[in-house]
């Protein structure tokens, strides 16, 4: 194969350090463009913005540390981010290899993909039919170490570069917070829930206002097969990930 | 069964035509609660809001023209007002029997039902545990006529209310615009995607702009029972979609 092209995008906004890490990997393997928020953007899910005009700016601010890949700013979600790359960037002659999105600061895994904007990216590229993974690691923190994670997004890009994705599925990779890892499982979402999902507050004219928190219930602790079970074990989870939820049920009329 | 209590929602904000056509009906059924966003959320997915606060508002307008609903609006997006309406309005004692979403000006069918916030709102009752319903009208004007779909909406809702729907399963239901409909039909999401996606403008001072229009592409234009064929036959569709989207793929390590 010629040197690939890889489109990149997260929910965390340009300046994140997970987006950061993950196109200066990429950029050891193949081309990079990479298109992301302004800002943050999490829980954006596959959001798309309907009402308002999209800008999509080029910005020179990695110019010296990583000065192979073109970087992008725009003002809107994911999922804009990558259906406007799509559109602007690159034409039937050239389109991505594949389409790459986090390193996500936080887990993507169990029920959390649903709302996920990294996965949301992942997902448009699927949908653009583009090979497209979305990694996130369960650690939030702003400065996470992502380096013990590094060798498995290496060798998830390596593989689906050499065999591909079937049409409509993208796969959502999540590593445990932690130097050692013990490698890489193709497993499953966690069956699961969020509970005790706002914090209440009063405003100083005694109205009450909530903020999103909560507490990930797993539905089938004793399953070890899990992704979010997985996890807490110390391996790398690999889910794919279907474009579309379609299933056939025994009729209800 | 005793009376059942319904939560309701939508993405074109509480004072569209669609949500109001549909509490009318329920409320014919049973008890409503109607949480929807204080303004216009098309293509929200299922995005939360995670870095803003969020209020719940009563409102009284419709206290006149629906006096048994019980009304809110909330400053967020679809699956933001399931999600606080379950935290604030309901309990483990009383929680809906059921959660009906719509009537979208707009159809939700092929491969929209990954953008829409009506469907959004769907899956996040669906997540809750919760028989859950979207119901969107293939007509975006403001002052579309939701008659002929009415009698579907209510077969729909009591084959649901009647014999439940499995766990982790939502429907999506669509109806083509017209006078005459020819029945309903369960089927399958069809295949297709968005072309030519946005419209470019240049501002006063020279810089471009985007803005998202596109034309929808099948697919699979050759294939009759898909829902996109079946609405352009004059049949309302209803797709059973799962929360859950995980695939079990052959090893690609």
């Amino acid at each position: 194969m010629s040197r690939p092209l890889f489109l990149v995008s997260n929910d965390d906004g340009y300046r994140a350090r997970g987006v950061h890490e993950l196109t200066r990997l990429l950029a050891q393997i193949g081309d990079v463009i990479a298109v992301c928020p302004e800002g943050p953007q999490s829980g954006k899910s596959m959001a798309i913005t309907v009402n308002e005009p999209l800008r999509l700016t080029e910005i020179n601010d990695y110019a010296a540390t990583e000065p192979t890949v073109k970087w992008y700013h725009v003002n809107g979600t994911p999922t804009d981010c990558v259906k406007l790359a799509m559109h602007t960037l690159f034409s039937d002659d050239r389109r991505p290899d594949m389409v790459c999105t986090g390193i996500n600061h936080g887990s993507n895994a169990s029920i959390n993909v649903i709302y996920s904007g990294t996965m949301g990216a992942a997902m448009e590229g699927c949908a653009a039919g583009i090979p497209s993974v979305g990694f996130s690691l369960c650690d939030h923190s702003p400065s996470a170490d992502f380096a013990p994670m590094l060798p498995y997004v290496r060798q998830v890009v390596e593989a689906v570069l050499a065999k591909g994705l079937p049409e409509g599925v993208c796969l959502n990779v999540n590593a445990p917070k932690g130097e050692v890892l013990k490698g890489l499982r193709e497993t499953v979402a966690c069956r699961g829930h969020w509970s005790d999902e706002y914090a209440e507050y009063t405003d100083p004219h005694g109205h009450p206002y909530y903020w999103l928190t909560g507490r990930f219930i797993n539905e089938e602790p004793d399953n070890p097969d899990t992704d979010d079970a997985l996890l807490a074990e110390g391996y790398v989870t690999v889910v794919s990930c279907a474009l579309d939820r379609t299933v056939k049920l025994p009729s209800i009329f």
